[in-house]
């Protein structure tokens, strides 16, 4: 009987559309029923990452196509700046360095966004740049618009980890001139774990022409010699394909500006709910898609998760690495609607009464409810 | 109303039973729940390809576990033996390459299984044999017991792609002395595609810590690292997990030994219903987990297998790359009963009369059938 409430940044719960086809029966890849399925998922990615680029299409986690987004592009010794200011672009450094790039990795204190300055004064000579839209781990916001403008002027590739954003955070891939974006399929796009992809700029294709880093199952060039008959190297992961034509559906029938419309009330609704109880938000400029809200001094955050998840089904996501402890996240993505964001808020005040944090019940709720009302 | 049968060498039916746990909600991948799933899953690999190994764990389709197993054994300017014998075989020989390795490729006839000798004298100061137990695009069973024992004698690693034989072709990976053994899940397992794995032995490990070949997602050392706790470095595609666990149970509730003797049994009743409907077979030395048939003179095998797909519902696999038109493959691995290889052959007589193919209708049908009941 214990109701399960899901409201991590990956995985978010799957709308009943998109489980019922996972559960459907199997099909072969190499028909034209699967070419026609897949054409509309590519175009469907291209409409939410708004873009005429080609999409790359892997069968692994957003992280395996970060991995392409590297070695498809870069050669060993090619000169990369990658920023540091979380989880996840600490990742695009680890990556880079694997595949033997000279990286100039800016550091930022996690909870913070980069200067778009900071990496203009950098860019002399510089092959690539790997950036974070919203750094998961902290809920911190890049400004894409203004790197992708000056990363622009110059011979640099800009290669954006939309992963946990898309949907949520604005991302113009054409009109900002974003030459990468990477994405996967178990945040904003609702379904489970399993796929990721990149759109690839032509700007980008003439260093995945020129790169010697070794690859093969992520090789940009194999799966975009597949795409031009909607099909794909190796063999794809062909339930969570069909799952994600009925998502993308879904939101192409609501519109991709009212979705980032509405995750913008729903996270407005968490940062007041959050004020109301007497919490800090950790990011200063803060995403629309997670929320990391700062754990009172004296309480454990890790104790405040477990308890949600154990006694009331409740899934916030705790913080990760240097953060254990210190945060908790609360997504605004995918499959929710005001209700859930009341329940959310409802739960965390659960949560900090149980721990002994000083507040009075119901504020949080009612904040949450005056935005959501608004 | 059309209803479908699937007699390809992956994807294969998924049972009920999997297809139920891929329709059920999702939930978060970094949780006792999830790791206590994990490990039944990892255990019940660590069954099927009869080992004690750590089992490296990927999102992926079976190819990037294969990559896994190049990526993280071999340097560059490493010297490997591959085995050309067929699409999957060349695949070895690709990936190497890709990775800086010398490769000395044994090209075969294809259709043919290399001679054991054939490595053996070319085992001087190779770092890495890569075999493919069953070949499935030609149907040929290499004799991996012979070859573990030669490669077993000296310092270089044995990686087998048991990829389409898992489950109905043998492999006795401790006992034999297979140091890599890489499977997927689209095939003998049961489950939609997706996952791709690969068990390592103690003496590969060795290699695994000296390459300095670039890799980030497919890292062994991860992927051991994460083990420890039965967790994924990276998230992983929690549904597909889960179907797996299901279809585990359903293979170690049969037992391993069984399952072996059905498949060859099935694969036995199509080619003798092949010989009384006066096909060839393709391979020489047949593995058990699919069958490729001669298609005769005059007749389009690819035609064939569209009108069987198309009218009737039923898919047969057609001939890859140089074998387009070739043959016709039927898989027999997977959730299969005597009874679904009676109407495999029932369709291949169907299709066969329809392309003016000469033999007496039945005279398959009651081929197979003798086997079966015998």
């Amino acid at each position: 009987m214990k109701k399960e409430y899901l409201f991590s940044p990956g995985p978010t719960p799957v709308p009943p559309e998109a489980l019922s086809v996972m559960g459907a029966p199997i099909f072969h890849h190499r028909t034209q029923r699967y070419r026609d399925l897949f054409k509309e998922v590519i175009e469907g990615l291209q409409y939410v990452l708004q873009t005429k680029n080609d999409i790359m299409f892997f069968t692994s986690s957003g992280t395996g196509a970060m991995e392409a987004s590297v070695s498809n592009i870069i050669s060993p010794g090619d000169r990369v700046i990658t920023v540091n200011g979380g989880k996840f672009g600490e990742r695009w450094g680890q990556i880079c360095r694997a595949y033997g790039a000279e990286v100039d990795e800016i550091m930022l204190e996690w909870g913070t966004a980069v200067e778009p300055s900071e990496i203009e004064k950098r860019l002399d000579g510089v092959k690539a740049v790997y950036i974070t839209l919203s750094e998961t781990s902290t809920g911190a916001l890049t400004d894409v618009k203004a790197v992708a403008e000056i990363v622009g002027k110059t011979d640099a590739v800009l290669a954006v980890d939309t992963i946990s954003g898309l949907v949520a955070d604005e991302i113009k891939t054409d009109e900002w001139g974003v030459d990468i974006a990477v994405g996967g399929s178990q945040k904003g796009l609702m379904i489970p774990p399993g796929l990721g992809f990149a759109s690839v700029s032509e700007k980008a294709w003439k260093l995945v022409e020129e790169s010697t880093s070794p690859k093969y199952y992520f090789s940009f060039a194999k799966a975009k010699k597949s795409l031009a008959k909607y099909d794909n190297p190796f063999t794809p992961a062909i339930s969570l394909v069909r799952a994600l034509r009925e998502t993308l559906a879904m939101i192409r029938d609501v519109g991709i500006e009212p979705l980032f419309a509405m995750y913008k009330r729903f996270s407005d609704a968490i940062r007041a709910a959050a004020l109301a109880l007497n919490l800090e938000m950790f990011a200063q400029n803060p995403a629309n898609c997670v929320t990391a809200l700062r754990v009172p001094e004296g309480i454990d955050g890790q104790e405040i998760v477990k308890t949600l998840r154990n006694d009331m089904g409740v899934t916030f996501a705790g913080g990760q690495e240097a953060l254990k402890g210190k945060v908790i996240r609360i997504a605004t993505m995918g499959y929710q609607t005001q209700f859930d964001i009341v329940t959310a808020i409802s739960a965390l005040e659960a949560g900090l009464k149980k721990m002994g944090h000083k507040f009075n019940p119901g504020d949080g709720v009612k904040a949450a409810q005056e935005i959501l009302l608004g």
